[in-house]
Formats: C-alpha cells, structure tokens, sequence
C-alpha cells in the first residue's frame, strides 16, 4: 500500500491548505515549532495545570486538557492557559470526549461551569451516538472557529473501537466535511481506505511513551517513531511520561524537548520516504 | 423465546435479593411509590433543575443529572437535591456517560468541580474504552456503595452501539460482576441471552414520550408501554415530555403522574403474563 497522501506533505503546506481556523493554525504551530507534541495534563488543580503549561509550552503544538478534574477550575484559569496559548503560540485541546445525543453535548459543549466552547479551541467526539453528535456541537463550535475530532480508535486495552466501528467513524466525519471536524484520535492513519481527493484529516495518537509498557488500568503505550513514522499519525499526545518525571522543573523541560525531537525526527524521515 | 426471568418478578422480590446497596434501594423505591420513572433534568441552572425537582419528585424513583451544564453548580445545590432525594425517596443519577481510560475516568468521577461519586448514587459508562473503564470508576464508586450502568444501546438516530458492540456491553458486565454494574441503558432486554441463574440487570431506557415522534437532532420516541411490557425494560427515562410541558406547575405534577402511571400499568400487565 502506498503511504497515505497526507503523510508525505509537510505541515506547512498542509497549513496553507486547510479551510478550518484552528487546524490551519495548529498546523502552522507545528511547521513554526517543529514540533508534533502534544502533552496531555492529567492534574486536578488549576494550578498545577499552569505550571505544567509553563513547563512544556515552549517544547508543544498543541496542550491537552480534563478541564472536569480540576477542582479549583475558573475564569482566572481560563484567562491564564489561554494567555500562555497565545504567548507560548499553542492550541488548547479539551479532551472531554462527548459521547451523547445532539442536544445533550449542544448544552455540555457551550454550558454549566465549564463553557468549554468558549476557550477549547479543538476538543473531541465520540461518533458512538451518531451523526446528531456532531451537528449538535458544530452549531456551538462552527461560529466561533473551533474544530472536532472524532475518535475512530483508542488507546486502551480491549476497546470496541475497531473494525466497523472505526470505518463508521471515518464515514461520518466524511459526510459531515471538513468545516469542523478536522479528524481523528486513532493509534493509525484510519483515513486511508478511500481517502477522497484533497481531504486533509489530521491523526492525533495518545498512549506515547518512551519507557513505560502500560499502567494498571488497561492504558498502553508506543514509541513517537512507531507512531508518527510507522503509522503516520500527525500529532503524538504524552501525558505522565513528560508531567510525571521526577527531577523538578528541569527534567520535565528536558523531557518535553525530548519528546518534541525525537516526534520530529519521525515526521522528518517521513517526508523523505516519498 | 419466553420473557426474561427479570419481567416476570416484582420490584420488591428483586430489591430483597440485590447485593448492591442502590439497587436495592431504587428497587425499593420503585415498589413503594409505584413508580418506574426517571425524569431527566436538562436545564442550565441550579434553580430550575430544583424547581423541576421538587415538581416531579413525588411521582419518580429517580432523577437523571447533567451536573455538566448546570451554570451555576455549587455545594449548596448538591446538599438540596440530596435533601430532596432523602425527603421525597428519589435516587439521583448523574448521566456523565464516562467514555475515557481507566486512569482519566477515575479523576473525573472522584475529583473536578463537580465529585460525581460524592452525590451521585447511579452514573453510567460507555463500555467503548474496555474493562479498565470499570475497574477504574469501581475504585471510587464501591467504597461508597455507589452503582453504575453500562450503555449497551443508545436511542439517537443511526448511533453505532449495536450487535457485537451490545453484546461486547453485555459481557462486560457479566465479567464484572454485580457488586458495582447493576445493569444498562438499553432500549430491549439485552441481557436476555446467556443470562446467568440469579443475575439481575435493571435495564433503563431513555427517548421515552407519549407525543413527540423526535427532535431535530437525531432523538427518537417510544411510548412507556411499548418499553416496559413489549421490550421488558425496568426503568423509563422522560425528559422535555414531562418539565417542557407547557401551563406552569400543575401541568408538569399532571404529565409526571400521568406517565408513572403509564409507566406502572405497563409493569402490572408484565407480571400478569407469567
């Protein structure tokens, strides 16, 4: 099989290209910081998040966020990460995973104590309820510029999302066009099979590490090579292997840079397979 | 095929047998009030959600939550809806639909602005992530007698849980055994195949009216009749059919009675069928 069209291309073309606000701005982040990391902060306070952010910032394209688990979450909170979004030059990426019917996640994704449309620039879906899903947070997210993923695959151990599912998947965000859902979270290009001409879905890959083999609740990992060069997914997301070294402020810059080069490395020696 | 075992015994004989403390109780509940009505409360604010509480508590075994989009969610709006749910013999269930690995699931069912397990007697899961999404929320939940559903269907149009995905739900379930999962959001008996001797799923289901044929994003009516005695169901969720009914107050007391006696005249006729 060829390689997937999209993994040939540089980001910054790629960039050039894209018709959606924050994927045309992600992309042009990662051509600008050469980088493809992602760091995804799993700390349940406001203002660990915060010193996680400095931390990573300069080192990621892109800072995944659990904005339900941080007990002290607030509008001082929002000001600051997108303050650091602007000056470190990220995308925020609320990982909330909707997984409910369109009217349900319309008032999730734009209500409550969380208003997460309004500073998640991307966030993502399950396709899991059908299409309504989708059209229910486009009619929040369209107006204000945001972007969706779908999740076609994930990370943990014995999942349903495979086979049928993940095709489904990937015929919905098909169907819905690339005005807001800019693709996938998924451990492979599961665009490939009959990729229509021009589409540019990008593949973000959780469960990266460069040492661990798993944690006790079913997460596994692989390495940012076998992700981005093997697979060909664009955007590698690493959680406790960057946040949760020990060693202080430091190893953990050391650490991100680490990951942002070696995710580099991977994209570079992709681009020369053409 | 002959009815499921479940159908053909009351909520009391089930309630004595049940191991999990909110089984036991909701079964109660439902034999007490002659109720097998959830109302779901999809509004924006403390105060409406309340207001709607306190109108349809008398005629509901249980109250369905979107902690999520209440605007102004606090402390003091959990300490009065556990009041009302002690005083009017409700049990409150939070339909956070947890999507996410074990690791994330657990952070945002104990911790977060909300502390889900701290309130919420019933939440629910999708089985999409595998069985670390269980372990996980039964590290937090367990300790606290708490309870938990599996989505083995959904009721929006075109959603992609089911065959294999329904039945993946179903076994899942059965693997973990009762002490936490004490049954599904479904739309028909699905544990009916390969139910094991002395098993007892409740099975709850959602898109319940007696009016509306949907909405405009993929949400589908079925009538209480055609969910408790023609699919077997034990629970019926009602949402905008009963606190959007038009005429203040009374209207809304009127329509909630209305369908708990749909509701248990469908159970009735059910045990009569042995």
């Amino acid at each position: 099989m060829s390689p997937h069209p999209s993994t040939t291309k540089t980001y910054a073309s790629r960039a050039e290209l894209h018709s959606n606000p924050t994927a045309k701005r992600l992309l042009g982040i990662m051509e600008r910081k050469q980088s493809n990391l992602c760091v995804s902060v799993d700390v349940t306070t406001a203002e660990e998040v915060l010193e996680v952010v400095r931390r990573v910032g300069k080192s990621v394209c892109m800072v995944k966020t659990h904005c339900d688990i941080i007990s002290d979450f607030s509008k001082a909170f929002v000001d600051e990460i997108t303050r650091l979004s602007d000056e470190m030059d990220f995308i925020i990426f609320e990982d909330r995973k909707f997984a409910d019917i369109g009217n349900t996640v319309t008032l999730q994704y734009a209500s409550g104590s969380h208003t997460i449309a309004s500073w998640s620039h991307l966030t993502n879906a399950h396709p899991l309820p059908g299409p309504g899903i989708i059209s229910g947070l486009a009619s929040v997210g369209v107006p204000l510029g945001r972007a969706l993923l779908l999740l076609a695959e994930m990370s943990s151990k014995d999942n349903l999302a495979t086979g049928h599912y993940t095709r489904e998947a990937v015929r919905m965000a098909r169907e819905a066009g690339p005005e807001f859902v800019v693709g996938f979270i998924a451990m492979s290009r599961v665009d490939q099979e009959g990729a229509k001409e021009g589409e540019d879905f990008l593949v973000m890959t959780p469960g990266v590490g460069l040492h661990s083999a798993g944690d006790k609740m079913g997460q596994q990992y692989r390495t940012p090579r076998e992700v981005v060069y093997d697979s060909g997914c664009d955007v590698i997301i690493v959680g406790r292997g960057i946040y949760g070294i020990k060693g202080g402020e430091e190893k953990v810059k050391e650490e991100a840079e680490r990951y942002r080069k070696e995710g580099w490395a991977a994209y570079e020696e992709r681009l020369g397979r053409k």
